[in-house]
Formats: structure tokens, sequence, C-alpha cells
């Protein structure tokens, strides 16, 4: 007999992901984290998903491996096209076409085989202007999607897709992670960070990180280049 | 200028994907072939996919690397549960969590780098009495999740998920094919079968193909082993 229940929680190493996961370990949940090696150039941040997974405690960390890279057709996995360091308008170059839904699928399988009917994303406000995978709406339609797809949604287990960030700006993240005593040193989200995790400072992902500590008054971590 | 359209099919080397394949190329698409090397135990699968799609002339013949045996949950990715060769009741032991749902992401992700809007996979009325994600409204309910996933879908180019095989038992399918000029002796649909691609002639996949055969009244070319 088991009381605990089971959540996978898609981790990037990342600062949105990391507080998710301490989101979902407050909430009492046995945590098994999800990391994909998809050619992303970004590598450090599978280092830091195995880092803040075993710091905040997780079940479980699985690196599925997944050559996105030979779809191509984002500044993430193809390393012919730069990683903007200026404000772009629309869908920026760094989506990666249908990546969430991609990721949120291997999730699904994982969360059917482990019995697990709660799966979390640290999808956001600030992501969703851009990004059209980040929007309320298009995790709702997974959702739905998700419960006509499994084993599990036939026997009637529904499954959950939580984006517990999804109206929190960076600030409000920062500071509910803050609360929660997370270590964001131990996080990268630098689209172009070094192998050793140092950030570059100019990518959007840097810019909206910056930005946050500032706007939540927390002394920003962060170990850049520069 | 180009005035041909572009799809992407999910191809596995079996007979439904295979006429699928000769569907789509009969209504004058470019054809963008896709197959995963996913842990699968019967990997005459893949040659037969590369096969099949070089002799229904495929523009591309893309294999995408995603190692699902290390999530398991199925005879067909663990070889430590057996491959049924019995009927069995409600969902069976071949099902492979989300797999469908993980392999229409891809190919959603596919779709939008090569700005095709249109999608196909042979799932069919024999399977989908027991595997979730073959049902009308699973498809239909993925449709609806990729529409607001992409960049194509915010940017009003909407993506069709077709199943043309969705109302069509086995030997329909076959009979459809051979109107085609199918070979079908390049088709392997084996769940278990040998490294040079023989039958095991036992097993669901085996039995249902077989079937096919003598109620299409078509001689059944299938290799097998015994």
């Amino acid at each position: 007999m088991n009381d605990s229940k089971r959540a996978v929680i898609l981790v990037s190493g990342g600062l949105d992901s990391t507080t998710v996961l301490a989101l979902v370990k407050a909430r009492g949940y046995d945590c098994y984290t999800l990391s994909f090696d998809y050619g992303q150039r970004h590598r450090a941040e599978l280092i830091a998903a195995q880092r803040v997974s075993a710091a905040l405690g997780d079940v479980e960390h699985k690196v599925v491996n997944l050559n996105l890279d030979s779809i191509g057709g984002s500044a993430l996995t193809d390393t012919s096209i730069a990683v903007p360091e200026e404000e772009t308008v629309g869908v920026p170059i760094t989506y990666v076409p249908a990546r969430n839904t991609i990721f949120l699928s291997i999730a699904l399988g994982w969360a059917e085989v482990l019995g697990a009917s709660d799966i979390f994303i640290g999808v956001n406000a600030v992501d969703y202007s851009g990004y059209p995978d980040c929007r309320p709406e298009y995790i709702a339609a997974f959702e739905s999607m998700a419960n006509l797809a499994t084993r599990a949604g036939v026997e009637g287990q529904a499954t959950t897709i939580h984006a517990p960030l999804m109206e929190m700006g960076k600030n409000d993240i920062i500071r509910a992670g803050m609360a929660l005593g997370i270590d964001y040193s131990l996080t990268v989200s630098c689209y172009q960070a070094t192998e050793n995790g140092l950030a570059c400072g100019r990518c959007e992902s840097c810019r909206l990180r910056r930005q946050g500590f500032l706007d939540a008054k927390v002394a920003d971590p962060t170990r850049y280049q520069h």
C-alpha cells in the first residue's frame, strides 16, 4: 500500500522548472524528473538538471535521448542559426518546433508506466507571449488529448497537466522559489551557456532572468562569462 | 515557386503504413517519411521502413532515435515481457505507452520545419479496439492540440492529421494496396521478426495480417520462420 502520489516533472535545469520541482516537492509528491538530450546547444542545462533534481530530492531523474537536431528549424538545435541577442518580434527563432508537445508526450508515456496522474511543466506568462506551446489554451488541449491517448485514460484514471507558473512573471517565480529555499546558482537558463554553465548575459533567456532578479529585489546568483 | 504539397508520413515498415504511403503518393504529395528507432525489439521493421520508403519514392526518409526502452511498460520495448501469442482482452501488453502521441508530436515538429500541413498515420479499425491511441476521437483531439502548439498554427496554417485507414479492415487495406501495386513482401508486421525479417506467424500482428490476406483472397507473400 502506497499513500504517496507520484508526479512527473519536466526539468531543464533552468530557473522555471527548478521552481516547479520545488513546488511539487512541497506538495508532498514523489518526484520523477525528466530531461531530454535533444541535441540542444546549451549542454550545461543537462548537467544542471541532474544537479537540481538531486538537490531537491527526486526519486528518479531520467534523461531521454532524442535527436531533434536532425529535424532542425531552431537556433537551439541548429548551430548554423545564431542565438539572437536582441529582442525579436513574433515567435522567436529559439522556438523548437513542437518541443513542448514532444516533451509532454514522452512525460505522458512515463507517467503511464509509473501510474502517475500528474505531469508538471514550467511554462509561464513571460514565455507564452512568443512561444505558441506555452499558452494556457495549448496546455488545456494537450490534457484533453492525453486523456484519450492512454490506457490510463481509457480505464478512467485522468491525467492532469499542471503549469503552476502559467500566470506568474519571472520575479514572482523567483520570490516563490526563494521562499522554498532554492539555490538558483545551481540552475542554468542561458541559451548558449559554456560547458561549465557560465551564462552569456545577452540572450533573451539571460535578459529575462536578470530582469527577474532585479524586479524581485534578490541578488542575482547567476555565474556570467563577463 | 513550388506547387507540390508536402506530407509527413509515419512509416513503420509494416503493412498499414506502407499502404498509407502509397495512398499519399497517389494523391500527388511529396512524401517525407518518418520512422523511429525507439528500442523496439522488432528491429527488422526499421530496415523494412527504409526499403519501402525508397521503393515508393519518398523525397526523404528520416529515422529519429528515441530510447523509449528506458521508459519500458510494453512487450515491444521491454525484452523481459514476452510478446503474447494468444488473443488478449483489453489494452494489449504490446501497447507502448503514449507511442502514437510521441510519434505524431515529432512528426508535427518536422512538418513545421518542412512547411507541411498534412501528417498521415496508418492507425485503423482493427487496431483501435485495443489501442487507445488508434481511436478516431484521439486523432481529432491530437489535431486540435496541434493547431495550438505550433508557429504554423498561430500564423493560421492549420495542420491536418489524416488517418485514411481508420474505418478499414485489414482485408480492405490489402485490397487498396494491391490496387496501387504495393509489393507486400517488402513489409514486416511481426512483433518479433528475426533480423532478416522472417515473421513468427503467431503474434497478434501476424495473426491479423495473415487473416487479412485470407479475407482479401490475396496470396500471402509474408516470409515466415516456419
